[in-house]
């Protein structure tokens, strides 16, 4: 997608090879890149920090529609860093388990590009993503039992609703290796590409979410779809009701009614700070 | 399938063009049919109401053993009518989340032959069916994103629930179309089938339905499957247990396993108005 | 696998023909095996009686890690014993619906090897286990509703977790056959081989459980996942917290990360009568 807006850097100090993560957004489109590429992206307490705050920030900024997370170099996300677990072998932390789970639960899009492994919770960032573009050769594992870990952050909720029961208790007790092609046909990721192509495929797809779909319904539809795990269909029908009574009166209904009669591209309102 | 008993109308008004939904039963099976051809069988207020008045009819008639939808034409359903969507556009409605879903919450099997394209509630219509028929390049579509819509009618519910969780945000926020053939893939459709043979397999299929399976059985499947959705799995083998108990003093059971050790086909007991 | 523990026969009876499930372990894997080849298996109150024992005693020997389920000649369970069916037939009985599930409750991972045919109770048994490998050329069917049946024993809310709500309809409302090779597209097995690879190929994956994945690990993934079935992402995302907190504490954490280190395998703690 291309539009008239500036190109502009987000991250406090784009330059600085040393930022944990990059943020770049063009036109609607935010990019954010994880950004050790020396280390593979090995996922650090920093990294988290700059990562939630970038994403937090997103939500709230009208002129992002839509936002890819990818790795910096030939990875996705490695894991944990290995020197900073093995620093809390045998200590006992806090640990903020909804921490990963941040981009199912903000109102906008967020589109994962897996360009290389993703693994332990580089695996569980890239599952809590709305949508995932694989390498088809990228090697993806849960690694949790082969560390005398669990399923962390809510993985073993995510993980079944994305591929199944039995898939989902394969990937977690071996800690077995997929490859992008592999976990597309488990429903693991929803497009398997050639590697030079995966990241250009996403920012693709999210520059068609910003361009063409209402910030609001997608908004709407996130929050349906989370809480629709919960409960049953004749709560998820009734709240539809609502919502859908809703949306008739609203201005993006007018507009995407008014733009497909006039057969031109739809104006629909941002998302601003929560209101 | 075929058996002795009549050829029988049961829309009222068969021969009319203007008739929204045509039904026609042949043994076991009733056959209901989107009737508005020129215009993509569009979903208006009339053909709901017709729709759901048959369905109910076909609910409690003992001749009636499985249902197959389809649409007149080179559609299933195109989705909501344009004009009469435009015409509702800012005023506030009353909607009745629910009514879509009904397929689902019949006692007796209802298999969507689609035989073109899906869109919309076009598509809610297909998923609340038991079992889904597809031609291969059936053109299949949310579309609720680009309308500055909502997931309709339970559709949030639903479709994670067919695809897993990642490919419906996929279709849900994009509004992407996705061909037959990759439905198929995704479990959104259970077959996918060259276009001129979906109806006549799909009609087969519940031909098979009719003459094998107990409507007993199949009332009391429909019914566990629905509510397992929600509880855990010891309330749901609990339950089991009391429908075990009864299916193994039943004249069903005994005539399924007559029939088994004789070698011939079964004569299930047809299901009526609600016991 | 292979350890220098020695092999050891856990029936009480394993020369006699008549024992109608025989347990073998070989280092930390277990293997049971339906025995009695001339009636495919045939599910009995004996065989029960004898495989659900096995099951609980090898969930408390700390020297069994993995199990595996299989059936001896060339079928893996062809359903209910019939004559044991039609001899209830018109009883009314009492049924302890969560028996079959015992698998999918115990704390270590159970495999199903299916070799040949798998039907109704069979069915139900091999759905139960966590992880499926099947022979290509397998049969499967639910076969409930061809006898006059429901979805026994939890089947109803564990199908449809397996392989989504409308191919879960499709099998149980019409009892058709799907070889291995449809099952693993669908997500019913998670391996498809050839026939005379099936056996060996599931002992290998146990034996890589047994001796690369911590017992502790699996354990608590097992009862994640089954949890985390019921409930929303926050209540799984809060107790995952607690889950992490003490794995960075314990022994097989600081063992999983010592082992990576030292490029060496690890030796996790086995896990004997429930703590």
């Amino acid at each position: 997608m291309a539009d008239d807006s500036t190109y502009r850097i987000t991250s406090e100090d784009p330059g600085a090879d040393g930022a944990p993560v990059l943020g770049e957004r063009d036109g609607g489109v935010l990019r954010l890149t994880l950004n050790r590429p020396d280390r593979l992206n090995a996922w650090t307490p920093q990294m988290a920090e700059r990562m939630f705050a970038l994403l937090r920030e997103a939500d709230a900024d009208p002129q992002v529609r839509a936002i890819v997370i990818t790795g910096a170099g030939r990875a996705f996300c490695a894991g944990a860093d290995m020197e900073a677990l093995s620093g809390i072998s045998g200590a006992r932390l806090e640990v903020d388990g909804r921490s990963m789970a941040l981009p199912a639960t903000l109102r906008k899009p967020v589109v994962a590009a897996i360009n290389g492994p993703a693994a332990g919770v580089g695996l569980a960032l890239a599952l809590f993503c709305d949508v995932r573009f694989a390498a088809g050769d990228a090697k993806l594992t849960t690694s949790f039992s082969r560390r005398g870990l669990v399923a962390e952050y809510g993985v073993a909720w995510q993980l079944p609703r994305l591929v199944g029961q039995g898939r989902a208790l394969d990937l977690l007790l071996s800690s077995r290796v997929v490859l992008g092609e592999e976990a597309l046909r488990m429903g693991m990721v929803d497009f398997s590409l050639p590697r030079e192509e995966v990241l250009a495929e996403a920012l693709s797809y999210a520059g068609t979410l910003a361009a063409e779909c209402s910030p609001r319904s997608m908004a709407t539809i996130k929050d349906q779809v989370l809480r629709a795990q919960e409960g049953g269909l004749d709560a998820a029908a009734d709240e539809a009701a609502g919502l859908m009574a809703d949306a008739f009166a609203s201005d993006d209904f007018a507009e995407g009614i008014g733009s497909y009669l006039e057969k031109r591209p739809p104006r629909f309102l941002g998302l601003g700070a929560q209101e």
